[in-house]
């Protein structure tokens, strides 16, 4: 039997916040066995950007991340909130340990050329791009891998690249060594009927009912690329996939569990 | 007989010009065998402080550290300077891994009290503080550990130290298990004996000459902590300490060495 491995998502509104932050941090550290802590990046660099006076562009909702940008995201995810992370987490006796994917090659990307916009330094995923024998050896070791939302291209180049992907793709790709539990955290409790209305929660969602929901206008925006990746995952051989609200995931696992279970059907 | 080990100390110009970083970091890319690389922060931190409008308080030409300060240095060292160097690293087949002394536990030190001055969140190391274990490991599965001059207290706070005293404390600590290579790199050729004549390199320095040249005010400013912390090494069991200029490096080892040689006598 292939052992248990827990990779969690924090991103949004709960990595702004350092008081929700700390609770989560609390509960991620009571999570016992392997696990790995991938972050985004918060709303923190735009406004480093707008206090550096650098414009940032958008294109369909995208950040296009020019050289200036893309410093702004390295200094932000890789060094401030991903270092303050690894040091709460050393502080609760998890022994994190701090990447980029440029750090022991842990993630390769490759700079994102398939749409007719350029997006700048943004990098893409390959499967074969997550380095598993790395993984492998910082979780026998009992490292607690806490990954910041930046790849490298392997030629000196590092990228800004989407949190969710990346917790996606490592989850895809440590599928064939361990039994994967994915768990997106966020602000709500999980993919919603209502934007409005927390209680409207949809505890599982399949990839038909999404399709429909999706059809209809229900679910859009920025819950769509998430729900992308997590179907990804579960279709990929990912064992369990779910969205909670970061307060909720003590409770992952449990029969309690309040949030949007992803399922394979 | 023990294994050789290199660490190499980088900082001053050499890491504000990405030129000159270039050119250093190709030729620690060529030293063969176990290597750590210990960075230190430059100017860009000062300049990014500068821009944000956060003033710079200096004690007895010391930067006291604030809260934003910190972060800024964070940002700065453990995250853009680090990543950069990793990734052009990576770039030229070293499969270097980036460290704040948080990730991992991998440097503890404590928030400095011994001045009658409160220098804020800089923090100063124990020889304890050097987990010896991961640096092994490291070591065993041929990762090239990239260290920025950030620490943490174990409690969860992060704490700015000083990067001669950090290469200076782990070439010490890896003395018990390694032949260990110190080398602190700069813009100078050495130890000057005029400041403004490069040729004027001391080629050997004792402890005895260096109190010497301190009471002539020879050796003066900047160079003090750098030699403590080179004469600190030696003394305690380092095999061998250099200063050079970073675009010297491929020839310490060799007959054909420019550099000041720390001599324990």
């Amino acid at each position: 039997m292939r052992e248990q491995l827990h990779i969690i998502k924090i991103g949004g509104n709960c990595i702004d916040d350092p008081h929700e932050l700390g609770l989560f941090l609390s509960s991620f550290a009571t999570i016992s066995g392997m696990k790995i802590l991938v972050h985004g990046g918060g709303k923190m660099a735009t406004k480093l950007a707008s206090k550096l006076g650098i414009d940032q562009t958008m294109v369909d909702g995208r950040r296009v991340t020019d050289a200036q940008t893309l410093d702004i995201a390295v200094m932000v995810y890789a060094g401030l909130i991903n270092k303050k992370i690894v040091a709460q987490l050393q502080a609760k006796e998890n022994n994190a340990m701090g990447f980029s994917g440029a750090d022991g090659n842990l993630i390769q990307g490759v700079k994102r050329t398939s749409s007719s916009i350029d997006y700048g330094f943004v990098g893409d995923i390959l499967k074969e791009g997550i380095n598993i024998h790395l993984f492998e050896t910082l979780l026998q070791n009992r490292i607690i891998p806490v990954v910041s939302p930046i790849t490298h291209d392997g030629n000196g180049q590092l990228l800004n690249t989407n949190a969710d992907t990346i917790a996606s793709k490592i989850a895809i790709a440590l599928s064939s060594h361990y039994e994967v539990i994915l768990t997106y955290c966020f602000e709500k409790t999980g993919v919603l009927y209502a934007v409005e209305n927390e209680e409207s929660y949809i505890p599982i969602l399949t990839k038909e009912k999404f399709i429909q929901l999706k059809a209809e206008g229900i679910i859009s925006k920025g819950m769509l690329p998430k729900l992308d990746n997590a179907f990804e995952a579960i279709e990929q051989g990912v064992a369990q996939v779910a969205i909670c609200n970061a307060q909720n995931l003590s409770a992952i696992g449990s029969e309690q569990v309040i949030a949007t279970q992803i399922i394979n059907q």
